[in-house]
């Protein structure tokens, strides 16, 4: 009797996030394997379930791909229901959609628990929406990692239409702005970086495109560029909410 | 003492995709305002507070937007604990920053609770990656409901280059479709329509931009329609997996 590989994705950080699905699959899994991102001790809460890290973690390689592929495969060939847990949505970067072709082309049953993304989700909890009627009629979601791939997405769009958003760009941020301020982009665009959203670790940085390079980041935390006149609706929904309604005092308390 | 409102995210139609922090607004509210696509049977099941649809309903107007914020304005000053459910996600299209707005300008506290997009999901749900290493490096979301935003968008982006997605878009999408062409896309491209994506109503088309004007869509059912070669990823993974294997077969039980 084969098992099944459920790809399933755990939104940006926080595990309320998480779907009712998500904490289902993962109530009835015999083996886990999870992203670095993934809170490994809200994890255990939910599964009894073998729990493997194969993301990237300080100082240590992260599994390779294909390695992934073959504990998936082998563990659903040998019976067992299997969660490979992915940061954010399974397929928005990622590999998830390689995952499911390697599990496809084994023949193994799969399914795609969608998440919240972080591509969206990210500036929304730092009240930022990516679309704002006559502000941005749409957004463009690009992986700063690959600067060839950014290249190619940030030469397909027009400066300054739709409301932009740079997953895994922070490393390279200086770099990225000055390739769109290059593209026409005015350096005086809001821009906004948003880290660790959901998690006790938010951090959140607003100014303009000009600024980002020199802006100092807190360590060892993912986030997320937002560039656009979006930006603004946060300073408008900050400003109007009194001290005593900021986002920090309406916390009903986390789990 | 003042209540408070959180603007819910509820994903693409399935309570099972909702997040836990959803669920929880819910079991505690007073007052519940979702929109059309919520399912309104599963809400019963997770609310005691009273539950009102202001979404727009077959041959009925819906609830005028200011009459929205009204509404949660004034159950928030009677002390309620308010949940404005929308499907999808609160800030993709759909208004969510306005009622934000709304509230920050009349004192409320108030939060956004992130939900499962269909800009991803849908698309995720027929096996369509909106990204993937090769074929897009990226995807840009759009409205087809606002003529002038959509072209304004279209405009910025040069064909073939990132996958678009196309939110309430299925009623002019022939025009959308001939916009597309006139600005350099191939009719060629691969095409997808996904309607109801998690309901017990999906229903998913692939083709080309041509052929997209001609199809005939199920009644009734909200749809996104998806354009770039990730569309072909669906096909892959559809032939390669055997037919014991396909994604109706691994469902694991709906709540």
């Amino acid at each position: 009797m084969t098992g099944h590989v459920s790809l399933v994705g755990a939104g940006p950080g926080d595990p309320e996030l998480w779907t009712m699905r998500a904490v289902r699959r993962l109530e009835e899994a015999d083996l886990v394997l999870y992203d670095a991102l993934v809170d490994a001790r809200a994890l255990r809460r939910f599964t009894r379930a073998q729990c493997f890290c194969v993301g990237k973690r300080a100082g240590r390689e992260s599994v390779r791909q294909e390695t992934i592929h073959r504990l998936m495969i082998r563990a659903a060939r040998a019976g067992k229901r299997v969660v490979r847990l992915k940061g954010g949505d399974p397929f928005v970067f990622g590999r998830g959609a390689e995952e499911a072709l390697a599990l496809a082309m084994a023949g193994i049953p799969f399914e795609v628990v969608p998440g919240v993304s972080s591509a969206i989700a990210a500036a929304e909890l730092a009240r930022i929406p990516v679309t704002h009627r006559g502000l941005a009629s749409g957004f463009l979601v690009l992986s700063g990692h690959d600067a060839d791939g950014f290249d190619a997405g940030l030469n397909a769009v027009q400066p300054n239409v739709v409301s932009l958003v740079i997953l895994m760009g922070l490393g390279a941020r200086g770099d990225l702005a000055a390739r769109l301020a290059a593209r026409g982009w005015s350096w005086g665009t809001p821009a906004a970086i948003v880290c660790g959203a959901s998690t006790p670790d938010e951090w959140i940085w607003t100014g303009s495109l000009a600024e980002i390079g020199e802006t100092e980041l807190p360590g060892g935390v993912a986030g997320v560029i937002v560039i656009g006149d979006v930006v603004r609706v946060r300073e408008a929904l900050v400003t109007a909410t009194s001290r005593e309604h900021t986002a920090d005092e309406v916390k009903y308390g986390r789990s």
